[in-house]
């Protein structure tokens, strides 16, 4: 089984180069312990902030170190009673084709309930920042207008969708044509932000801002904000590959005349939510009411280019690598 | 009597010459109004906001009227069961020697209790600011740290004193070496940023940043910021004058990934609180444990250079002009 690692910190942009493939040594699984056979890992933009060393709330990859994080496979030996050979489990294995974990760190997934690669997308991280962000951190309320940044990503098409879902009107920015049309099928005011200047996509005023880009959206959103009104501060995907750091927006002094409130999560501070999130968004998922995308890239050998690709917007939806087949 | 218009918009740092002083008409009090000899009134640095024409969370001056704002003075004449002549009251006449108020606009003080400046500082506007700033803002804790920027201001002197009261730990930067000595005589932990780098002072972390001055000290503070820390956005006086708007902290993406929660507020949003802020904060004036100093200049004609002084540091606590005696 090969697995991707970090072969050299990236600068600026990462690059394939900044990643290596390698064969993996085929380990067996203990007592209590779970071989699982990958088949789809997750290329999350968060796990830029990881590779560049600086300890943050997760602490960096290492230089040769497998690039850890979300993937979804199917048990192919189990040392557990909990788990059976064919099962879907949810792990943190990262890029690789398969491994070996301890079957306490391991969810089942039932592939009835839902596809099981949606525990990496709109039922799963991203699908749980979203809706976090939105209730615990923004505090939104039916009649509101939100805009979404990157809404047409694994978290803005959820937190665009479920705004609406629950009585906000919602617009939205997005790097294409294509993402734009999908966004408006699902009834997101959505514009292309290459195209249209945020400010005027924002003109008639909003409540709340669920920031995934940072830079110059950042700017346009707080000038268009009303008092009172929130920021959910989620990401910064414009910026995450800045080799050093630029100037914060211009207007931020607004968030004393405006009495903003700017707050900053990490979603793995809520886990404990991650129940109460199910119970709702589920259902949602399951009649159709929110949908979702994946981008899916074939090959353990591309997994660095579908990362790459985050920063390029090459995703609509949940960017997904399949590593096997189920 | 005499009072101070608004000449002209100030462009940059205000100066004399935006302000003109003039012979105001004697007018009379009709039914349930006073005329009101002023004593004191209040040059405050959320004025220079006011001046630019732009209406934020208060209509802005227009050119050619009194600027107003806060002012003590005695009843020279009562034309309301409630006031006699001789009474002391808190009006908003602002920069005038008297004038006309209704009755239910001022607020009658007590000589005997306090001082009647105070009510222009530490048991007025700017203690309201640094208490509500602290504690529905903040909401700090016994055993934190906070920073106060702007710390021997009226706003900050009060704020770093009440979060001493409160079992904090507290740094504050204040401009000159005898405010900061005055500061370590209160037990803040004081700095000239002059002189030291905020980024030094800081090096232990913080939990909360109370912030009257913005740009570079907002950057420092964000830097030295432990997770979940609050920043509370009162103030940026270091950027009130820019003629154009400064870039905001470089580092503003922390917020993310510390989970920070920065919040501006406006004092006047929070008038319900001023009761218990007074039960709270009145007696620790009486007993000396919370101090101020006022810096007064005299005479009505200098009230335009009393607020040039505000943006040059003239003022350690509150700066008044004493227009008329008691």
């Amino acid at each position: 089984m090969r697995e991707v690692t970090l072969a050299a910190r990236p600068r600026g942009a990462p690059q394939d180069g900044d990643f290596e493939l390698r064969e993996a040594g085929g380990a067996e699984p203990g007592d209590g312990e779970l071989l699982v056979r990958n088949v789809f890992v997750s290329v999350d933009p968060y796990m830029r902030g990881r590779m560049t060393g600086v300890r943050t709330y997760v602490p960096p990859y290492e230089v040769g170190d497998v690039v850890t994080g979300g993937a979804v496979g199917r048990v192919a030996r189990s040392r557990d009673a909990r788990f059976a050979e064919g099962d879907w489990v949810l792990t943190m294995l990262g890029w690789r084709e398969g491994g070996v974990v301890r079957a306490d760190r391991a969810r089942r997934l039932d592939p009835d309930a839902a596809p099981p690669s949606t525990a990496l997308g709109v039922l799963g991280m991203p699908g749980l920042t979203a809706w976090v962000g939105l209730l615990d951190i923004g505090r939104i309320e039916a009649g509101e207008t939100i805009y979404v940044s990157g809404a047409a990503g694994a978290v803005g098409s959820a937190a665009a969708q479920i705004a609406r879902l629950k009585g906000l009107r919602v617009i939205g920015s997005a790097g294409s044509s294509d993402k734009v049309e999908w966004l408006r099928s699902l009834g997101i005011e959505a514009f292309d932000y290459r195209e249209t200047e945020a400010k005027q996509a924002l003109a008639d005023g909003i409540d709340v801002y669920f920031d995934n880009v940072g830079g110059a959206q950042l700017e346009a959103a707080l000038a268009a904000i009303r008092p009172y009104g929130r920021v959910i501060a989620c990401g910064a995907i414009s910026r995450y590959n800045d080799e050093r750091p630029e100037p914060g927006p211009r207007n931020l002094f607004l968030m004393v005349t405006k009495r903003l409130r700017l707050q900053g999560f990490i979603v793995s501070d809520h886990d404990d939510r991650y129940p109460d999130f199910v119970a709702e968004v589920a259902p949602w998922v399951r009649d159709g009411s929110l949908r979702y995308r994946e981008t899916i890239v074939d090959g353990i050998e591309n997994v660095p280019a579908a990362f790459v690709g985050l920063f390029h917007g090459d995703n609509v939806g949940k960017m997904l690598v399949r590593v096997g087949i189920d």
